[in-house]
């Protein structure tokens, strides 16, 4: 089958053998998959990664229980084993064993077929498009945030980075009723924003006035010590960035003002599925191209550029 | 009055005018002062501060009104507004105007005198010698953890760092009932909780297994990766050092672990107090030396010195 791969120098479109379904995993068709941010930080070393690409996907079960098999399906990317403490503590995310799709240890969804564990599939309600659903991960990466800060909802927010997670996370704070300003360097990207009442500024007319929860999302080393000058004393940073290097990086303005950084990964299905169905966020204008498999490698090139925001590959 | 002064280059004991009591303030005559790892870092450059040095004291009033005269106190160290948000919202140790003594816009108590607000000021109950009253004021600041993150009491923590304040957050958890394991270089400093029924471990020996609470007390920017690999996914590290420079951070793992990082600073003096006049924290163990003020500058030294824990002052 075709893939684009990375063997830790080299994006490549190659031919790979298609996984096959067992017990436990099943094969997904590819329909539509999404090249995420963290997609580019592995082409710069990031995890030490080598493998298929890709964890963002909508597809359709083309082997596996007949009970899966033609059901269009989407995945949670981290596989974990099940029944050691961390999972038996409802952590499964955090499986010290897990491998996590097209990231550690398991090929990923820029594919023509992926495979993925029962467990972690998660059926597409029907009134949801497939370029809807492809962006399901990153959607449940946002809703993280309320997950781990439920307070966040009646909080005045900032969300730095006008990135595909910023105005993800940007809706899904708004949506559940939490004072959004958006802070972003690209007027057009922050537009989706304005058009659903989320208010927004460019960072250099942002006058910086302090807010109870920070969401750092630029992908940037830099945005730490933004999004902890722009937290007011006690307030949280939820870090949503993972940057491939270290970064010099002051920790006494969190020591003095008393802040709280919570790292915020990846998140729940169920609520970024249902936001979907009911249309809450949206999605769709956050794609900026799509472009077949075999044109991967130029794909990861257009989605690195300053103003692009989603690039669809479809196998 | 005799004084130990920092003015940006170099300290020296020098000779000040002595403060004057007013409305808001006495003026305390310091009996014992105890010199903390900020004090050095001040004179490394951290907050940029002029003037006289240090926080932690205990003292007799000296002048103010007739109901504080004479009476044996110790004091918080925030100077707050009283009447902004900030203070409004009890969080006045973070009242954006505050002046903080010894550390920014207020003069300290390595003097012969210092000035307090009435509204920091605590009465020092009859059982609690000089000598442990001069500690309440970082045994506050390890009280703060608890504070912050009260379900600590329940956790498993390791403490990192055998100074001063790692000494002190050992023995503040362990009463509360956390299961603690105190890291530290120094077999002598670590002994003080041993001798506590406290576990303790040097760094070489430690099996690095991951705590869910994990306070980096180390005083030193490397602490705080060796805090966030010693912190199990969705634990929490507790950041009490405060370092003046920027040093190279990964924070992926915090994101990818999905850590929670506190910073944590001053605490409430009620509880330090408390614990004092019962004796369920032993802080008088930690004093390693005392000296004259007019040798400030040489107790200064001796505070820096690997194997030594606190130095106490006395005008």
């Amino acid at each position: 089958m075709r893939a684009l791969c990375w063997d830790g120098a080299t994006a490549a479109v190659c031919d790979r053998p298609a996984p096959r379904a067992d017990g436990d995993y099943v094969v997904v068709r590819v329909t539509v998959a999404g090249i995420c941010n963290t997609d580019l930080e592995l082409t710069r070393g990031y995890m030490d990664f080598r493998g298929v690409l890709g964890h963002e996907f909508v597809g359709v079960v083309d082997d596996g229980p007949p009970a899966w098999r033609g059901r269009r399906v989407v995945g949670e990317i981290n596989f974990a084993c099940g029944h050691c403490p961390t999972c038996a503590a409802g952590l499964g995310r955090h499986c010290p064993t897990r491998s996590v799709m097209g990231i550690l240890n398991a090929d990923g969804a820029f594919a023509e077929y992926v495979a993925v564990p029962i467990a972690n599939l998660h059926m597409v309600p029907d009134g949801v498009a497939d370029d809807a659903a492809a962006f399901c991960e990153p959607l449940a990466a946002a809703f993280e945030i309320l997950e781990q800060l439920p307070s966040a909802a009646q909080s005045r927010c900032v969300v730095l980075g006008d990135g595909k997670l910023g105005l993800l996370a940007a809706q899904v704070l708004a949506a559940a009723g939490a004072r959004v300003l958006a802070v972003g360097r690209h007027q057009r990207k922050l537009a989706v924003l304005r058009g659903r009442g989320i208010e927004t500024v460019t960072l250099d007319a942002w006058d910086r006035t302090r807010a109870d929860v920070v969401v750092e999302a630029t992908g940037t080393a830099a945005g730490f010590a933004l999004a902890v000058a722009a937290t007011r004393p006690r307030g949280t940073v939820v870090l949503k960035s993972t940057v491939a290097h270290a970064a010099p990086l002051h920790l006494a303005p969190v020591v003095i003002d008393e802040l709280t950084v919570v790292g915020s990964r990846c998140g729940p299905f169920a609520p970024a599925l249902d936001a979907l169905a009911r249309g809450t966020v949206d999605v769709t204008s956050l794609i900026s191209a799509r472009r077949p498999l075999r044109e991967g490698v130029e794909a990861l090139r257009l989605a690195a550029e300053p103003g692009v925001v989603k690039v669809l590959l479809e196998p």
